[in-house]
C-alpha cells in the first residue's frame, strides 16, 4: 500500500517501535480549533504490516475536528479531556447521523470509510487519543478534498453537486 | 459484513448467479441529471464473500454522478457511451485533484475510500459501466451525508467546518 | 503477489489510472473464435493493491471464451452485444453444470477459481465486459494448459488422466 | 465461505481439534490407481477460519492423482513412501510445465489455482501427505469436470474447445 | 472468529458504537499490581467486523502487566500517567529482548504475537491505553497458562520443559 | 511480512518449489530430546505469499516439543511414527487445557497464537509432520522466551510475574 520495505529483524532497535511526544498539547489556532498529531508508519517503521495506528486530537472551546473520512481504517476514540459531541453518518439511502455525547473515559467507534467528526462543546480543551486500524489509514478532509484540491474541481460541477450558484462555491472555494 | 449466510452449495441455482436488464438506461430525470444501477449482493445473492459487483450508469447531458466515495471498495469504469470528465482527489495534506477527459472504450480506476465523480461533458446521453472490488461496496454522497443526513448535523458545526455563514449552511441543508 | 513496487504517491498522475481502447473489436479470427483484451495492472499501474481489474471479450458467431479458471479471482460479466450461452462446474464430488443463456444487458457471475466458459449463441457478433477481483487475477485455459504445455505432460500420464488411447492423446496434443 | 458457524469457546473439546485414520492406506482399486482421504473442516469443525486443511494421498503403482485445481488453496506436500512425478503448469500465455522426481522425504509446492498432478513412478505403493492453505480449499479434478459435469457441457463446444471431432469428444464424455 | 452475527444496518444505534467508564481506575489490589479493562466487541457490538478494540491499564508503583500474547492482534500503546518500562522478545533463535523506558506522552507498538510486558517504575500509579488490531485480540498469560491451566499440564513435562526439578514446578503450580 | 521480494515468473524453476531431505530424523540429543526441521520460505522461496508450510518433528522417547506459540500460524500436524500426547491451553480467562493422546495416522490441531505441545509417550523415537498456515510462521519457546532473552529480562519483574523468590528465577534463567 505504500512502497515500505521491512527491515531486516535482526536489525530491529527499540526505536523503530517507539515514538515521544503525544502528550504535548496540539496548536489549535487555526480555523476549525483543532489539531490532529498523527503516530503511524512515517513516525514508527515497526508499524509497517502490522495493521494499527494513533493520533492525538487536541479541540479548542468549540473546536472542531472537521468532517472527513479514513479511505483504509475503522477508528476507535477516548475522551481523555473535556467533553466531545461525536457522529458519524451511514452511507446512502439512509444517510442515518449516529450521533452521542462523550465525556471524560468514554469510548466511541468510527466505521471504515463513513463521514465522522468530533466537536468539542464544553468551556476548556478537549483531548481525545485514537486509535485506527491501519499502519498507514490516510485522512480525507471534506472541505478540503472538495472546495481546496489542486487543481479546483469545477464550479459547474460542484454547483450541480450541491445545488447551489455557483457564487456559494466560488465563495466556497476561496475559504481552502 | 452484511450478515448474510451461505446458501447449501448443493442448492445453488443459475438464478443465484445472474441479473437481468443492465441494458435498460436509467432515468436521468432528477437535479444531478445521472442514474445509478447497481448489481451488488442484494441483486445477485451467489456474489456473497466473492468480493466484486458491478454498476450502469447513465448520464444526461452535463449530468454529474456526484461527488462521493465507496468504503469499502476500489472501482474500475469503462465509457459506453458519450464523453466523461472524471476525477479523484488524493488525501490530505496533498489533496491532488487526478482528472481526465474520458472517451468511448477508456477505462479509469478510483482508488478504495477516495472522493470522485463523473460528468457528461458531451451531447448526447452517457453511459458507463463500472465493477467494485467488493459485494456489498457503499455508496456515501458527499452532498446528501453532509447537508441531508436524518437528523441534520449542526448547522453551527457546519459552518465552521465549511468557514461559511450559517445562512449558507441552511440553503444547503433545504436541497438534500 | 507480483513483485511489483508502488509509486510515490506524490508522483502519481492521471496516466497512471487510465487506459484507452477498449471500445475496439477484438480479433476473432482464430481456432476459437473470440478474443479477450485485459487491462489489469500490466495496463494500469495505478491498480496496484487496488484487488480489480476488467477485460473486453469479442466472440464471432459461435466463437466461445474456452473452458479457463482465474487462479485469484471472481468474475462478473455483463452482455453488452448478443447472446452467450454461459456456465461454470461446482467443485468435486457434484461436478454440476450451471448454465444460463444471456440477452443483451444480463449479468454473470464466476466464483473464484471454477472452470468456465461462454459460447455466442446468436448470429452476429457479441461483446462482454468483464471485471474480476484481483489487479493480477491470472488466466489458465484448460486446452492449452493440459496438452500445450512447454515442454509436454507425458502421454502415458494424460491417456489415464482422461481414460482414452493414446493415440488419442497425440492428437490433442498436436493442436495445441 | 462455507456458512458454518463457530462452536461456543467454552463448549469447544479436543475431539473438535482431533481426527484419526489417517494411517490407513486408501483404496487405489479405480481408474486413476489413487485416492485421496481428506482431512478438512467437514473432519474437523476446530478448522473452521483457521485456513489450513490435510489429506493423505495414496498411489498404486503408476498410479495418478489427475489433473486438478484447488480453487482456494496452496498446496505443500511430502512424499512419505515410494517416489512420485510433480507437476504444475503456469498460467497463460507461457503455460510452463514445472516438474520433478520426487523421492520420500522430499517436499514440493503447487500454488493456488494453478493445475497439477501427481503420478506414482515406482514398482510399490506411493504415499504422500499434503496440507493446504484453507479449511475448505475444494477440488475441481480436470476430466471430471470438463466430461463429466451434470449435466454435460455441450460436446459441440467441447470439440471446439479442445479443436477435435465431436467423436471423440464422445468418448471422453462416456468415460466420465 | 467469534460467532457474532452483525445487527440488521437500519437498526443500530449511537449505542451500538459506545462504551462509558474508561476514566475509571482500575483496581491493582492483586499480586501482579495493575488491572486490564477491554473495550472489545463484548463491550461495543458495533466493532464487529471491523478490526479493532482499546484497552485501559492501571499499575500501581512496581505493579506489572505480566508477560503475555495476543494470538490475534499487533497492540500500540501509550503512557497516559507515569512512566513505563516495557519489552517485547523476538522469536527464535534470536529471541532477542526489545525493551524501552516510557515516559507520559510516549507511544510503543508490541507486533502480533510477540511475548510482551509493562512494568510501572515510578513511584506513583501509571496508566496506560492500548488499542489492538481485532475486535477480539484475546489475551494468554503465560504464568497463569503454563502454570494455571485447567486441568493442569504435567508436571514432569513442565520440568523438562523448564528444565528444573519438579517441586519448582509444584512450587509454580501453587501460585495460579 | 519478511521483505522477500517475488521472483520474475518466467525465471522460476523447479527448484523453487521443493526440498529434499525430510526424511531423515532429526537429531535428539538435547535437553528436551525433539528436533524440529522447518520447510518454510527460507528453504523453499516459491512459497513467497502462499500463507503455507510444513515441518518435521522428531522426539526421542519421553521427549517433548516444548511449549511454544507460533505468532502467525495456526498448525496442523499428523503423527507418522509412535505416540504423542499433545495440548493448547485456550486464552484468559478459562486457560482450558485441550489435550489429547495421538496415536498414528491422528491428526490434531493448534489454533494460531495458542500456547501448545507435544510430548512422545511410547517407549521408541516418534516422528510427526505438521502444516502451517504462513510461509513464515515463527516460533516462541516459552521457556527460552522469557528466560534465555538476550538480554535478559528483570529478575525481579520475572520473580513477580511467576509469584517466586528471585533465586527460582535466577536457577531458571540459568537453564536458558
Amino acid at each position: 500500500m505504500n512502497g515500505l520495505a521491512c527491515k531486516n529483524p535482526a536489525m530491529v532497535q527499540a526505536s523503530d517501535f517507539a515514538f515521544s511526544g503525544l502528550h504535548i498539547p496540539g496548536n489549535t489556532s487555526n480555523a476549525v480549533g483543532s489539531r490532529v498529531t498523527p503516530v503511524s508508519v512515517t513516525q514508527i517503521p515497526g508499524l509497517n504490516t502490522l495493521g494499527i495506528s494513533m493520533v492525538r486530537i487536541d479541540y479548542a472551546p468549540w473546536g472542531i475536528n472537521s468532517l472527513h473520512t479514513h479511505p483504509r481504517a475503522t477508528e476507535i476514540l477516548i475522551v481523555i479531556e473535556g467533553s466531545l459531541e461525536v457522529g458519524f453518518v451511514t452511507s446512502n439511502p439512509e444517510n442515518r447521523h449516529i450521533t452521542k455525547i462523550l465525556k471524560k473515559g468514554d469510548v466511541f467507534v468510527f466505521p471504515v470509510g463513513l463521514i465522522h467528526y468530533q466537536r468539542n462543546i464544553g468551556y476548556g480543551n478537549a483531548v481525545a487519543i485514537a486509535a485506527l486500524s491501519s499502519q498507514n489509514p490516510g485522512v480525507i478532509t471534506i472541505a478540503n478534498t472538495i472546495f481546496g484540491s489542486k487543481p479546483d474541481i469545477s464550479t459547474d460541477l460542484l454547483a450541480k453537486a450541491f445545488q447551489v450558484d455557483k457564487s456559494i462555491v466560488w465563495q466556497l472555494q476561496t475559504k481552502f
